[in-house]
């Protein structure tokens, strides 16, 4: 079960914050074989890996229109309208994220600069098989890719033993305007949209999490000049909680977090000791009723109930913890969350809760894990899109910058700098070119 | 000299693309070990590798108030106006970036989503040495370090064989309001702001540009946990000219990106055959009173001009190659611009030089090299800052929003995330807290 401190020393902070850590090195040899293996043999190496992975012989590895249509067909209307209403505040949410052009500046008289932000060619989404069906993570990727304007986006996610992929998944993917979508899985699925095969196109940025292998791909898979979204750990969440709060609430919302994997690590902090007694008692309460109580029982078991001595304390170990969610779910929320400075996603009061983000509030939920929600961000349509600064400097506006510039030039011995202003500025003195 | 090519077929353009390579398989493992070995000794290997590769005996790292007074002593009056006309610049362009809080959106009746940038609270600054003194650089990651707002702004630079830093670097630095300055260079520099040690702070992301030790050091640290700013390659610049282009502006700018080392790359492309014949004079008579002669000749060896049959194909070409700097000196640059979707920085027209970019104009220059400006941005304010995202949902919204995401979590077989809203729900029904 999960375990309570009461009050640690500061000293001790840093240790508490560190991750369980699981490392297998011979991760890192098998996906630099497969990595090699597909930029060599292309679709041959995916369809290898199908049988020896996935024990499936596949005919193709593009799903055809049928295969989307037949999708379509099986998915509930309920589920149907549930994704509408999830993809529409999805929508909301980001599209007023999209910034297409800044405000030009002109920061010295004839001296124009602005900045244009602009869609990334090609972008490669991946989404996991396995136990749970993905599709919020299909609308999580999609959606911000086409607000973003993406050309071109591509979809990998592993076929099923009988060659198929989850309806809803199909589904989803064909409602936000993916079309090009892939049967292949794991650090071969990267591989294939890093380099390109016969059949999938190559891309520029690669999104979606994953298991160990496919982490590792995307690891390596920058040093071949693609760029991923972030670097990916086991999900995580942190609950600070007073003594109005709910415990029912903060158990079911400990537990949401610790069903998503044995590795995943729940944190609730509190000023109050005994809230700590009735959180533990009703997570005891909802972890047998619940179909993954095995998964969720051993993520308790890394997982921590702190006291503190106030909520201020709390907003300090969270800060120095950085978790991939934060619930602050205390009377004063709304001062509190202004000192969140490492979080990736933050849920305010007691029923903002953590499952609202994974589906359909319309925030993102790809979000930094494992502590770099200190040094990234989660995903946004921004994460699909590049800026460009673009510049324009009249004959006046040179004349009056030029000596600056030929002076800093000079005192970094760069001379041939100094002289791209200097022949300029002869040639306007010279009024070859008259100012307009 | 630089080679003329005319008319390429279509067919041939990827290649002519391709980055000169220059791969030394032995730096990865030369700069794991300063990696491993600064992780273990902390400040004694900095040392040590001070006497190996730099030959100089350091009594300490840190520079001192007295030195950094010292340096302000030794620049020109002159300099020291430059450089305070670019600050202003580059503030003036970069403080429009800082958006601190994103417009909150209420998705949907009771569900308030909103972001907040905030800033990476210790980064790391890196300035290489060697033969120029680049003082424009630390304008130019100083200067959004603190208008994001860093808690603390780090910055290594190799000191010279007497010990002693540039004073235009140390002047730049004070000026913009860093003080922790070390005398550290190389790879064994960013090992020692990824891991910290006994001097120097440990930091969360790093900046800057460097040699091949320092870039593969970067590519490495990623792994633990320790951002950087974007992979990097040699510079690079590409003209699109038309027949009115004046050829010795042309031949000024191609130069002063060749100069930056011979392994740079300098292109022009123009619909103009005639053109070429004077730019190439023009190279030959300008490049003969350079002081940097020999890198800009080495540079001109593997860099090209074509004839392409329109100026729209060379846009198409340049989008291809995704330059780091793109100059259009062409009559209709205002149209050609549109088109731009692959560039780091876009300049405009006869009088908007590369060298303005680089020093004052008030963009930024640190920019993606080797075709990353497909897919990666160069330096703003936002580099130095990530976004949070927060959201709100009252008992009210949650009863609207609930029965969707419900449904979702059970679709993805996540029971326990479902649970975290039906308790809510329930909750609400039997009206154990009233609807506010």
């Amino acid at each position: 079960m999960i375990n309570t401190i009461h009050y640690p020393e500061k000293s001790a902070w840093q240790e508490l914050c560190a991750r369980p850590v699981s490392k297998n090195n011979f991760v890192n040899a098998i996906v630099s074989d497969i990595i090699a293996r597909v930029k060599n043999e292309g679709d041959r190496a995916l369809f290898h890996y199908a049988e020896l992975f996935d024990k499936i012989t596949l005919d193709s590895l593009k799903v055809t229109d049928a295969e989307i249509s037949a999708g379509r067909a099986k998915v509930p209307d309920e589920l149907k309208k549930a994704i509408s209403v999830a993809k529409a505040n999805i929508e909301k949410f980001h599209s007023q994220q999209l910034i297409r052009k800044g405000t030009p500046i002109e920061t010295s008289a004839g001296v124009r600069c602005w900045s244009k932000s602009v869609p990334i060619e090609k972008v490669g989404l991946y989404i996991p098989g396995g136990s749970a069906s993905l599709f919020s993570t299909v609308l999580m990727l999609g959606t911000p890719a086409r607000i973003a304007g993406c050309n071109e986006v591509v979809m990998c996610t592993p076929a099923d033993k009988n060659g198929n992929i989850d309806p809803a998944v199909l589904y989803t993917a064909d409602l936000v305007g993916i079309t090009n979508i892939f049967k292949v899985g794991g650090a071969q699925a990267i591989a294939a949209m890093a380099f390109g095969t016969q059949t999938i196109p190559k891309i520029m940025k690669i999104f979606g999490p994953g298991n160990q292998y496919v982490t590792k791909a995307k690891e390596l898979i920058i040093q071949e000049g693609v760029a991923i979204d972030m670097p990916a750990g086991p999900s995580e969440a942190l609950i600070i909680a007073d003594s109005e709060a709910n415990p029912q609430f903060i158990a079911a919302d400990l537990l949401s977090q610790a069903e998503h994997g044995a590795d995943s690590q729940v944190i609730m902090l509190t000023d109050s000791a005994s809230l700590t007694k009735d959180v533990s008692s009703a997570i005891k309460m909802q972890l047998e009723k619940l179909p993954r109580k095995d998964i969720a029982s051993k993520a308790m078991e890394c997982s921590m109930m702190i006291v503190m001595k106030s909520l201020e304390e709390c907003m300090e170990f969270s800060n120095m913890y950085a978790p991939e969610h934060l619930i602050i779910n205390t009377a004063n929320h709304a001062r509190l969350s202004q000192r969140v400075v490492n979080a990736g996603s933050v849920f305010l009061g007691g029923y903002s809760c953590e499952s609202a983000g994974d589906y359909a509030s319309g925030t993102n939920h790809t979000l930094p894990t494992n502590g770099f929600a200190k040094n990234y961000s989660g995903i946004s349509v921004g994460s699909f899109c590049k800026t460009i600064s673009f510049q324009e400097i009249t004959p006046g506006g040179l004349l009056d910058i030029g000596p600056t510039i030929e002076i800093m030039a000079e005192a970094e011995n760069l001379t041939a700098h100094k002289n791209a202003i200097s022949i300029r500025l002869k040639t306007l003195a010279e009024n070859r070119k008259p100012l307009p």
